[in-house]
């Protein structure tokens, strides 16, 4: 990292010359902050995150006796979390984490998490059903002449965040070149009564303008930083991450054999994370073409395949991706910028997107259960994992609701289908197809009682198949019902491998 | 009920002359019915249901061996699906029931239930997610020169059977004045991968045709009838239900003082029953006014708000009400006709439009349980009640959304907030505030750990208060976590009603 002196400083990146005197450093920034502020920062999947704002007011805390609400747009990186949960700053965090610091402090009841749909939290920021957030901390390329601020690798909740906060610190990453200029698409809903159509189409659609506005007057800081995003993990995929990509691919070619889907398929949601990039990568060595993306990340395998032209457009609300696909999409941004669109997350993520276009929604689930409802979140029906993401955005509205699991994991003590699902995040209503390294359930136009057999035989780990079955048999005969269910033993998998160990 | 002869047929109603030959009686219809098929449906929430057709297939399938699948809009009236189960036809029914021999048959196993979205389900027929509709059983008012149909008192699904269906039965209900003529606004969703935006951004938009377009050579019988709508049960309020509504009202009437929201609100939907029908009439005596509903049903009391002038439109898929309601509306349809729509399900409960147009989602609950999750469909985990209707589509999409219950019911032997509920059809991230005869609960910006004792103290009936206290206290000291349980205990109320009949 570079160490800005007042004098290197590149101030070309704000075009707002009134602005200079806003320059500071990250520590001066983070006075800002105030205990029992709502504060609102940028970074979606970890992209385009504060880097060194954030890092300051955990260090500054550390000593002070203050306490925030963190509003992101999604996970964060750079341990961002954990540093302000070691500091005991944060009170209340949502929409997302993946940080095992601050997961710990959730679940052990000292930082307060709201999980919510990714789309919604703007929603609910509008609608004044959140307090109202009191500072932004915005990562941007540069900062217009008229004030308004180009973001870097996300957009994420920033629009939002920079039209409600009433003071906004702005930090101006200069490892994102300039040229970053027109990836975005900035466009928000009006305010009720009088909200109009969201006219986006087709993924390609461009609909808003390319900076993201923003009253210059609340400005109260500028700080300079150069460190980049924290990396995808791209270690390659395993044998069951492998054969999980292989089933919905072969399902795939199996829709457009049946004429319900064409070569092209329909706009393409993957959930960050291995199995969505081995499905993708399964694409380059497949007879689909001309696909395209409308989802909340994109990652390596995204550009794999627009660099080969199997894929010809994807838009997103973040790019997260290794450290070598930062500085392939860096040096190509004039050609990528045709083919990728950033989004605000309250519009990549809008359900009445995701009907409309008729996306097809992969998403990963952590169990599920014998009747398709998944458990998105929660360990043993207590603890939060990282959150329900962007999944139930998708899930519920897609064209097809995938969620893909391995059927067993930890030597294979646990199983991910069960009984009942100790915690639901996608009820049975929003489930189409389910996938392990097992195979693959089609569960369109099936019954509760249709669906057990189905998930069974096709998804169960064979270690667990006849236990699961028993359950379903058991549960059939001594109570019957639309979805036949032993209440006392629902949770016996869960509770056994609590006690043991193991789900065996 | 007139027994009509070819000579009393109301022949005017056909405006295409050359399908008088098309003519039959409702046992001659019944004839199409063939083993295995698909049939879709007209009706929702009981209105514009077939009466004569189903009816006479229930008495013909009595001594034959056939099996259909029947869909339709959502609930039929005067027992129809009680007949077709007596009858052993129904081998599957989706997406919505409320009759109490079909459920028993459900859950009896003997007849299989998919449990849809309201809106879903002619998504899932377009996207060939269900097996095709073989026959379409449509009541309409008239048939137009070119064949298109004009609907009665609901819309439901029968814009896509109309479309999707090999063949079409249509019951001419003479008992519908023809002047509903201009009552129904029909738009259809393009298909993928060419969806254009669905153009409402109010309530009263009208974007479609007034008639559902039919190929006039699936046309094979039309059979007459003048039997009415099964009238909506209006019973007067409880004690309880109108604690709810007054709960509620005074909700909004805090929010108005807030600036959340005007004393216009925002568009209002209301699920069919009698706390939704105290609710609406609440508004009778309030500050409220230039209501809007944009709903799936409408029952007497949004009629009383239209005449009174407190409501100025009302856009849902069917009209529910008493039989003097119905007579109040068919002598004034050319009045009401400029305040009231129906349209296709599809649209009346669509995602987009929901989240568009800022609704006010008031639906009820079976169960909910302390952190927030909520049950509308299953008693005891397994026995299934309707079905999840359109509260789910409105849910998550909503402004606001409400789900109401009252506290305790059976002489208090059951508590409808429970430690954990039995199944979930709404998820913590849905659900915005609860509300029994007891208090309500405004969950808007709290954590799960939050959520509790607002829910405890404020929803929960006094002879439940301890014991839920008690479970949350021990899930927390016990197990943690960012949603404490105690899964061997979180079903026990359940298990306990099951054995000794009460959950005390």
């Amino acid at each position: 990292m570079t160490s800005y002196t007042k004098q290197t400083m590149p101030y070309g990146r704000i075009k707002a010359e009134t602005l200079f005197d806003k320059v500071t450093t990250a520590e001066q920034a983070a006075q800002l902050f105030e205990d029992g502020m709502v504060v609102g920062a940028s970074g979606f999947t970890k992209a385009g995150d504060s880097k060194v704002v954030l890092d300051a007011l955990a260090k500054w805390a550390e000593h002070e006796d203050m306490k925030i609400t963190l509003m992101t747009g999604a996970s964060l990186g750079h341990g961002t979390d954990g540093k302000l949960t070691r500091a005991g700053v944060l009170a209340k965090r949502m929409p997302f984490q993946v940080d095992r610091m601050l997961r710990q402090a959730i679940n052990g009841g000292e930082v307060l998490f709201i999980d919510q749909h990714l789309s919604e939290s703007a929603e609910l920021l509008h609608n004044q059903c959140l307090p109202p957030v009191d500072i932004a901390v915005i990562e941007i390329a540069l900062i217009e002449q008229d004030g308004s601020i180009v973001p870097t690798t996300s957009v994420g909740n920033s629009v939002t965040f920079a039209a409600l906060a009433k003071k906004v610190i702005l930090e101006i990453n200069t490892k994102v070149p300039e040229s970053i200029f027109g990836l975005h698409d900035i466009f928000q809903p009006e305010n009720y009564p009088h909200r109009n159509v969201i006219p986006i189409v087709a993924p390609e659609n461009r609909i808003g303008r390319r900076s993201i506005p923003l009253d210059i007057n609340k400005i109260e800081a500028i700080v300079f930083t150069d460190i980049q995003d924290s990396p995808a993990d791209i270690s390659p995929p395993d044998e069951k991450t492998i054969a999980i990509a292989q089933h919905l691919l072969h399902f795939f070619e199996a829709e457009v054999k049946k004429g319900h889907l064409t070569d092209r398929l329909l706009p393409i949601q993957a959930g960050i994370g291995k199995v969505a990039n081995a499905v993708l990568s399964g694409f380059q060595d497949s007879n689909f073409y001309d696909l395209r993306m409308f989802s909340e990340v994109l990652q390596d395998s995204t550009f794999d395949l627009l660099d080969s032209g199997k894929m010809s457009f994807a838009s997103a609300s973040s790019i997260t991706v290794s450290a070598a696909c930062y500085e392939r999409v860096f040096n190509n941004l004039q050609k990528y910028k045709d083919r990728v669109v950033l989004r605000p997350q309250n519009i990549s993520n809008t359900p009445g997107l995701i009907r409309r276009l008729g996306v097809i929604a992969i998403n990963t689930a952590i169990e599920f259960d014998i009747y398709g409802n998944v458990n998105s979140t929660h360990i043993g029906g207590t603890n939060i994992m990282n959150g329900i993401g962007g999944s139930g955005d998708f899930a519920r509205n897609a064209y097809l609701s995938i969620f893909v699991t391995k059927s067993a994991s930890k030597n294979d003590t646990i199983s991910h289908v069960l009984p009942m699902v100790s915690h639901v995040d996608h009820t049975e209503h929003d489930v189409d197809i389910l996938v392990t390294d097992v195979g693959l359930a089609d569960l369109r136009g099936l019954a509760p009682r249709e669906r057990a057999p189905v998930i069974i035989n096709n998804c169960v780990h064979p270690d667990y198949r006849k236990a699961l079955q028993s359950y379903f048999d058991r549960a059939c005969a001594q109570r019957g019902g639309h979805t036949p269910h032993i209440l006392e033993e629902a949770f016996s998998w869960h509770i056994r491998h609590r006690e043991t160990g193991s789900m065996k």
